[in-house]
């Protein structure tokens, strides 16, 4: 079936269990389906726009109370809607940074953040990770320590993921933000992972911006994202803008200029808006996620050769495994090589690994019912079983 | 009826002939409908996102090569999407303008392309406009040899929009673009107004950066847009990151600075593929809604005490109306005042006016049948008799 002349209908998560590694948190809800049919046309949010004109204050829909359900759900005090992650990172950079500032990443950042600090002339710099790849507060301690010997200078600004996308690993959030703190370093979380699927307190862990992922985490269509700050960085990341013109002498009223004034205007808000009464709850329950989760891991490490690279016992749903020693050794002879595994997968219903990855590859499990979790634990192993190898139960 | 807790159904552009002034090119088309239910998932595009995972490298949904088809359908060398034509002027601006850069706006430009000039540092200034309300090719020489005389150099960049958003009156670009050229100074041509429903040629413009709004003129939901530039200007607004890490020595790949990786990663990008032969094939009877558009002005104007703001015979389907002299008078005494005007129509089943607006006000009537037009003309006209108002025939 086609939608259009050269689209075919999408169904991967209508008719398989999907274990993407960055789809899973996005899968709409029914409702946010609903508001996306409702909602699909260009400026769609606009019908009662009226003065001062902003997206964050339109009563009609209910936009400006969900801005502020935003900020009280990750405990800050302002939020906005940004189109995706990258551009909660940009928005920041380009408040924070001038060409030569040293800004502090980690050795897992994603490469958004690189590029947020590339694109303001910032020099990034990476927290050192350990060797169980986590970010330590003591490693963030040590890495100002030489920006400053460096530098003459703390860095600028700290950018730290929750969970890396790597690993899945949890990083000491808290403490870094910590160390930070008393260098009266900012410091961004990235809650790509976070915000959405688990519960989050921006205030608890004293980050002075919190960014979420929509369209990775939060079931919303893409492109789509949350930046929730403090008051006092409010200011400053929100700043209106100050620009007159020179012949007209006009002024743009509150517009904020690293929003670029509005930002998302129809669909993507929607979406968020219309998942978020079950993203609330849904973090209530991440608990059952995870333990879904640890089970499959438990599954596939039960097959003789496995092991995960990410920490273990698991503390998140997103996992990297390496089965060099074990659907690797099934690849070598096999007449598909290595798609025999996700040619198996798919023929049991599992979708979302990457076509010919048998050594090291990652999963999301989350989102599955019981049920599923059960049934793709059970499917590696018989993938493994008919594939002559052991399974130590 | 609703879809989610405190979302209604949106259902005016099915129930109503909308003639709001930014919404009528970005109403979906049928196909784009049925592509954002099947891509309402966050990352649905990235199913077959394969290295070196770049968005517009995707072969299935066929990404990339509705990269080239929108490069050509402006007549430029390459194209990326991005989140709304906002988010194009701040990669431009963000590859060239540097603190303190003198760059040149018009008189009629839009707020966003402030922003995107304030959020480098640059200096905004203005091209005068003539007593008409039109950008000359002329006022952009005289202001581009007082630049070079006050900063001892030219501007750095040149905004210009081929229809502005205030009057729908069409500007000079191609003079204006030749008088910039004679100074080295790159073009931004802004078709917010233009890009999906005339058609554009960029070369012959002689544009180095050509820019549209999907989610206003290419009936994609939002938000969405393109950037399309010559070849030469490539290398610079698309450069891929020069970033490495420097305890990893991680690099990043091609992706794309300016972009912040990928842009549009889902349900944006599908409506925009899903409408594209539509709006392709639309901008070629872009004179039959002209002739729409300028019987309702017409109608309007034998109103007694109507005039027109915008220019006339007008040239395009956003039209700036001024009903001091008519509606207004009845206004005054109407019991829902300035409502009664909005209420009319609404009764007529036409929407998309600001509510209480009876003096100076915009409306657009692109994308009408003739009978919604002849339907809509009237309309006006007998609101006009049915309160006293002199119809001349």
């Amino acid at each position: 079936m086609k939608c259009g002349l050269s689209l075919d209908v999408r169904d991967i998560d209508e008719t398989t269990i999907n274990i993407d590694p960055i789809q899973v948190g996005g899968r709409l809800t029914a409702d946010a389906m609903k508001a996306v049919i409702a909602y699909g046309d260009g400026y769609s949010v606009c019908d009662n726009c009226r003065k001062p004109n902003r997206l964050d204050m339109i009563k009609s829909p209910p936009i400006d109370a969900f801005h502020r359900d935003l900020a009280a759900f990750v405990n800050m005090d302002e939020a906005r809607v940004v189109p995706g992650a990258r551009r909660a990172f940009q928005a920041v950079a380009g408040t924070y940074i001038e060409k030569g500032d040293p800004v502090l990443l980690t050795a897992l950042s994603h490469y958004t953040e690189f590029l947020s600090v590339e694109a303001y002339g910032g020099v990034p710099l990476e927290i050192q990770k350990s060797s169980e790849n986590i970010i330590t507060a003591d490693a963030a301690g040590e890495k100002i320590d030489s920006v400053k010997r460096e530098y003459g200078r703390p860095p600028k600004l700290l950018y730290v993921d929750h969970f890396d996308y790597q690993f899945g690993n949890e990083h000491e959030v808290k403490g870094i933000i910590k160390v930070a703190k008393q260098n009266d370093i900012p410091v961004l979380y990235n809650g790509a992972y976070t915000v959405g699927i688990m519960p989050v307190d921006g205030r608890d862990l004293g980050a002075d911006f919190v960014v979420g992922s929509a369209h990775k985490s939060m079931a919303s269509p893409a492109p789509s994202g949350v930046i929730a700050v403090t008051k006092e960085r409010a200011e400053e990341v929100f700043r209106t803008t100050k620009a007159q013109a020179d012949l007209t002498k006009r002024t743009f009223g509150i517009k904020e200029v690293e929003m670029m004034g509005c930002t998302l205007m129809g669909v993507t808000l929607v979406g968020m808006m219309a998942s978020f009464p079950h993203v609330r709850e849904r973090v209530k329950h991440w608990d059952c996620h995870l333990s879904n989760g640890r089970m499959i891991v438990d599954a596939l490490l039960a097959i003789d050769g496995t092991t995960v690279k990410s920490e273990y016992p698991r503390k998140h749903s997103l996992t990297r495994i390496d089965t060099t020693g074990s659907f690797d050794t099934v690849a070598r002879t096999h007449k598909k090589r290595g798609f025999f595994l996700t040619s198996a997968l798919k023929e049991k219903g599992i979708a979302g690994t990457i076509p010919g990855a048998t050594k090291v590859w990652k999963f999301n499990t989350y989102g599955m019912t019981d049920a599923q979790a059960r049934y793709t634990a059970k499917a590696f192993q018989d993938i493994a079983l008919q594939n002559g190898l052991i399974v130590l139960r």
